[in-house]
């Protein structure tokens, strides 16, 4: 089973949150993930897909202009409906926006007629309320992409149980 | 297959809108779905249920207090965790708040574990983006949940279908 | 004192909506209001202005990109801190998720450092709870933008108010 | 002039917070602010406040049950109309949904009639985009409310700035 990860990053931390993502997903049994600029995405490998988690920056406390435009533009054509959909962003400060980010993306991805999934409280702690969250070290310096690499890969792995509980048969 | 839709209604607007979006249930093979005020759930039937649509008034643009309460303290002990979920909503105005509302159950949807799902743009015609709204005659005239009948169904319809899909093997 | 109106408009309806709420705003004394579109503003009459209301159609039940593009690079050159915010959207069904969008836009705003206000159930009815919408009639052949000419005119004229109580001393 | 914060608080956390931003408001000049848990609110005081804060914790992404009852119940009593409007919240993780809260409560904040502010990217760092958010140490060890102490105090002090600029002549 195929599963992709989709990002738009400017600096790397949405990129390796991404990576980490995927990372997640491939210790799953039978899945293939791999992660995917908006710029750069394979879209074979994304149709060929179960599900896909898509994922920016927080600018203003919104998604990025590149990101609205790509999900608008591009992944209509993508054949997202019926696929599991998962969201994650990154912000500069906690208080950043990251999950109004998170239910943006998950919100396009219904109108793509995906299933959302983040697991919730299902899956024990960490609770990944709507999708994974990283608060880069700009400006928190108690934060920083590392403190939150766990929570991408555990999120990766149960979104990644979660399609192969559905799709496999 | 057992579906659920819960509601909270203060007039009566709500509770009809549930009740289409049963019927449109029950007109798919194999479901049998029932409505439920917050009030007066059948434990046993909703934790049976493949699936559950919640919905309720908007007041001040957010979901009614009584929701909020329901879902923190009941709505956790009925396993939803794995279950299809939706959302609608009426409203006293177009402008009134009612998909903020629809966003915000599907957010505490997500928590709970469950696969959001809505068909949006996928199913056609008409496009029901997040889930279904019926802006009811109170305020404004040329509105009234009649108007909105057909797509409470069709949505109940399409929410039944994609959980045979899912669930029945 | 001078207010904007600033929309994104692909149909012509959004561009509609504000008209109708510039000329609300003009109708209070003292009051020069003027609307345009994002590819046309005239910039100097924005930073001479006292607020400023921003609206866009619903795309995918949230705000166009092209307005997402906008917000980002052209409006933090506007000089928007401390002028007073508002925001206005169009959708094609009442379930399309307009006030999303007008959430999403005061979201932004906030961010630019400006005071939002949109009056709510303060004035009387009818209650304008974030912002305006007009439902066009593209997929509602009951709604159609000229039932909600009312409400932008009177959102108008109520922020134009609130904007003159504020700023003109 | 008299600044009001009120809060929902379960475990001490929100309280903390909330007397954080009171201490920064009183830090500014001619302001005078009480902080006021939801059940003992000192209504005299609220209704001759020109400002309001209003704040809780994070739950299942969506503010508190009591909150909301509270908003719904008891804000609209206190002539909240045409008042600065101010939102805060803490959460468990930085996923956690406090931003949706925020927005939330700015969102009925709105309804009331007020004036929200946030300051966001206009008063230089920190940026405070929507509101001030505490992640407390409980889930997530490398955070604490100690180290957003400050944010707090900034935004009570920012929000107080404007409330004095706005209303005292």
């Amino acid at each position: 089973m195929k599963l992709s990860v989709i990002y738009d990053s400017k600096t790397g931390n949405t990129k390796q949150a991404a990576e980490w993502i995927a990372e997640g997903m491939n210790g799953v049994d039978g899945v293939t993930a791999r992660a995917f600029g908006i710029g750069d995405v394979d879209e074979e490998f994304v149709k060929a897909s179960s599900g896909a988690v898509i994922g920016c920056p927080t600018y203003a406390a919104l998604m990025t202009a590149d990101m609205r435009a790509w999900l608008l533009e591009k992944a209509g054509k993508l054949g997202f409906a019926g696929k599991l959909g998962g969201a994650f962003a990154t912000e500069q400060y906690s208080h950043g926006g990251a999950e109004i980010v998170i239910q943006s993306i998950l919100t396009n991805e219904l109108v793509f007629g995906m299933l959302c999934y983040s697991g919730g409280a299902s899956r024990g702690k960490p609770v990944i309320h709507l999708g994974p969250v990283g608060v880069n070290g700009n400006a928190e310096a108690h934060n920083g992409m590392e403190k939150y690499r766990s929570n991408f890969i555990i999120y990766g792995e149960r979104f990644a149980e979660k399609a192969s509980e559905l799709f496999v048969k």
